[in-house]
């Protein structure tokens, strides 16, 4: 009766993994986006079966690009990637868009939620669009969007770009789990950007400065040429890649080109000198160490002898009898028998 | 003849926790470095002896004031703690200050590691200044820094000021372990820098204008009204406080007098509605449960048959046999056993 129940269950959302992923090689994008709901799913049965689906993915060779963006709030993200995307298309590359977007911790609401985003690329052919799923840590949120490259890669997506809001360290979720890491920037940024913005420069394969129309396009032009000066300071990459400064103008459509093209000039080399391959193992290698950390702590602190010496020492904590420090120290004795 | 040898060792650098303890509350510096220079410590032997030490801290009940200070590079920090520290010294305070300084993950060096730093402060009595340890992480040192509070306060230390170089986690690190979190910030930062500052400010218990002097005085007061309006779309806080914007110069001297009025206003208030002590007692509770977590890594992680399988995993996740999250459940089986 119970294996009924979850055939029956599994039948009508239809998520049997092997004709998922049957239908995802077909490139369907309905079932590309079941599969994504999937895999950010809570529910302990999707889970399961999203494992599965996933080690089937796992198996395809991809000759996908995964590309970063990233910038601060107002950098003109959305609409860089509205034009960005339009040469993709012309080139008939398929797009696949994921986003990471972190809720402030505090508020818990979205920064940029309100926003309306890439309208027209919303509406083309070999287009998929997906937003962050709400309500998730950035751990979670960063979890499901590298599963979701695989199974973008699975369903024939060239180019798959992962967006950020630039906040906190989203940055650093994304450049774990791309080849290609494009920072936007603008003029007049000043200093103090460029201070808080040196670990984000440092991962960056290609700096763009956005908005270089109009009155700014001066400006845009020597930021350009300072930014590119600053970069020469920087500690040189794995990967030997010269890291570029460029200028462009999202709404004009001026420059998107160039960027386009260093996109692709970095994935012909990086095939050629191995480091994308070399680079994806090693990105692998750290999910799968983050991913056993979570596991261990959500089965060991969760025994419930474990879990009732931890609520004990809490209590001491609160009363002032023992240190923080300590008291972990003396719940970790368990773990070591 | 172990023993011995314990006995010598600790003699010889003075490592005996109750000793060291009355030293400490007798107010005597050189003591204080070392029990700073043994949290810092990564040798078993000294993690017991400054366990001990910690323990008697913690049963000390001070009424010290802990303040966090954050802001980009190049906001005047430093400067501003001079200016700052000398009204405290004034009034007959003494004042510790510590340093969260997490190295550049990629490049391993200090960014403000070439600054020449409060050098006024640094003569004065009553003043105790303890720079980050060095080769540590953004975590190693984050303990050790909340120790080293625990043992200032020993010692008789009436202001906590800890500094963060303003890059990456380390704010939120520092939130986590002050009372008062002071925000300095510059005018002229434009909109992107307020967009990426959201989750610091949310942080903030005061915002702090600096280098309000000569030509900027105009510009600094006009950033003071529009962050000013801007905090009221900020979430009210826990503690009911109301966050203000101030202005200053630390190279004039203006405006500090109205910080540190507002430092002390925040403390009468919080002891008085016990936010202070329920504030600092979640902070406690996250620290032990922050601690439990590394101790569990550091003990499973490290058995030997988990060890064994966890690098023979590596191997079929690199052979593209098996997908990282499905290898770190398979490794995670062994914990549930």
């Amino acid at each position: 009766m119970a294996t009924n129940n979850k055939f029956l269950f599994n039948k009508k959302l239809n998520l049997n993994p092997s004709e998922l992923f049957t239908q995802l090689t077909q490139g369907n994008i309905s079932a590309l986006s079941r599969a994504i709901t999937l895999v950010e799913s809570n529910n302990p049965n999707h889970t399961k079966i999203s494992n599965e689906l996933i080690s089937y993915c796992n198996s395809t060779t991809s000759k996908s690009l995964r590309i970063g963006i990233t910038g601060v709030p107002g950098v003109g993200k959305s609409t860089f990637i509205e034009s960005f995307g339009e040469i993709m298309i012309k080139e008939n590359k398929k797009l696949a868009i994921l986003a990471i977007d972190p809720s402030s911790q505090q508020t818990g609401g979205s920064i940029l939620g309100d926003k309306t985003r890439m309208e027209e690329l919303g509406k083309t052919p070999n287009v998929f669009i997906r937003p962050s799923p709400s309500g998730k840590t950035l751990g979670g949120v960063a979890r499901s969007t590298r599963e979701s490259i695989l199974l973008c890669e699975a369903a024939g997506f060239d180019i798959i770009l992962i967006e950020t809001v630039g906040v906190g360290q989203s940055e650093t979720e994304v450049h774990s789990m791309v080849d290609f890491f494009l920072l936007l920037m603008l003029t007049g940024a000043g200093d103090e950007l460029q201070g808080i913005k040196r670990g984000i420069m440092e991962m960056a394969d290609l700096v763009v400065i956005n908005k270089a129309d109009g009155n700014n396009t001066i400006k845009a032009k020597s930021a350009q040429k300072l930014l590119q000066s600053a970069l020469h300071y920087l500690p040189p990459k794995a990967s030997n890649w010269h890291v570029k400064t460029l200028t462009c103008s999202s709404l004009e459509n001026i420059g998107i080109n160039q960027i386009w093209e260093n996109c692709l000039e970095y994935q012909i080399q990086m095939l050629k000198n191995g480091y994308l391959m070399q680079n994806r193992n090693s990105q692998n290698k750290n999910w799968f160490h983050q991913s056993i950390s979570q596991h261990l702590q959500e089965i060991i602190l969760n025994k419930p002898h474990i879990k009732e010496l931890i609520e004990l020492k809490e209590k001491q904590i609160l009363n002032g009898e023992l240190s923080p420090f300590l008291a972990a120290e003396e719940v970790s004795l368990v773990f070591r028998a």
